[in-house]
């Protein structure tokens, strides 16, 4: 865009978001320039708003805007079983699955001797105090199935079993509705080892 | 997302972006969430400070952070030529070009008859006092090569030419770097017809 410094800052700006590119960005930003005052300053308000109201949940790390999230919080929860994950992003496609009614426990990473993170970098410490106080029957362990994620979950296997608490692990194997011509072999391989009767 | 009513109305008003959908705008929520604060009110910033400083120029209808724009101000540039674009977003891609040394009219639009968008509604009286009064030896019509584009480009040069003021048209052809193969007919038989000797 030729013109206006303040067009050029705002494209600076969005160009930072994830996946957009200049001409995304220039999209975005005549959109902004074309909507109504009120509209943008509704978009740029919930920014503001987002930083200043959304922090970590005391208890389980989730994002929150009070002392816990709305899943803590919830009385419909069944606190006996924790699902453990990498990132507060992994909680939304979990619950919609409608499948889980337990609690949550967000480790903020996963380990990596690659780039030097340990447990200490990540909410280990808080998950075994609550195994500890919360009468927690399992732990579900939802890490990415990825070098890091499985790394994880072993560590954290080891570590919980010993307390008597069921440990599980997300399954893996072929994707409901996908291409058994189109799966990689190391998903394919472990939908056989964890093949069932029927 | 679960929780937090602050993220949910962000996405709300990321999905309201052209070209963001429910998954983009989760992954500039979550990056958003994850930046720093310093950051994201840079980016809030810079929403609300485009929509209280930029305008349109007075004279050729540009988004201006003046009273005009950046390139009607410049005393580089030729003011003897003006090209007639539907909107301020047509500038940016003939700007790069670095072609053009003239001046820019923005009409706001394009005639329409559909929809209702007649020669009153664009920027048509203010582009013909500037022929007027500016000394213009040349019109460039650079409206879009489609159905309205090209009637609001045959109507503005029956208006013009009777003032002795030379008018062109940007030239159909093929894209350079592009594939005969899969040009369109339309496209084809433009570069038929405009075929030039070597």
């Amino acid at each position: 865009m030729n013109s206006a410094p303040a067009i050029q800052k705002l494209l600076d700006e969005l160009e930072r978001l994830p996946g957009v590119g200049p001409k995304s960005a220039q999209r975005m930003a005549y959109w902004i320039l074309n909507t109504d005052r009120a509209t943008a300053l509704r978009l740029a308000q919930s920014i503001i708003e987002v930083k200043d109201t959304v922090h970590f949940c005391s208890r389980c790390f989730n994002y929150a805007e009070g002392d816990v999230c709305e899943i803590c919080a919830s009385t419909k929860r069944d606190g006996g079983i924790i699902c453990v994950v990498s990132e507060p992003r992994d909680i939304p496609p979990i619950e919609r699955t409608g499948v889980f009614g337990g609690v949550y426990h967000v480790l903020g990473g996963a380990l990596s001797p690659l780039e030097g993170i340990g447990p200490d970098d990540l909410h280990v410490a808080e998950l075994m105090a609550r195994l500890g106080s919360e009468g927690v029957r399992e732990v579900v362990l939802a890490t990415n199935p990825n070098v890091e994620g499985e790394t994880t979950a072993s560590y954290l296997a080891r570590l919980i079993k010993p307390l008597g608490v069921k440990v599980t692990r997300l399954a893996s194997g072929l994707p409901v509705g996908g291409d058994l011509e189109f799966a990689d072999e190391v998903t394919l391989g472990r939908a056989l080892e964890a093949r069932r009767e029927l």
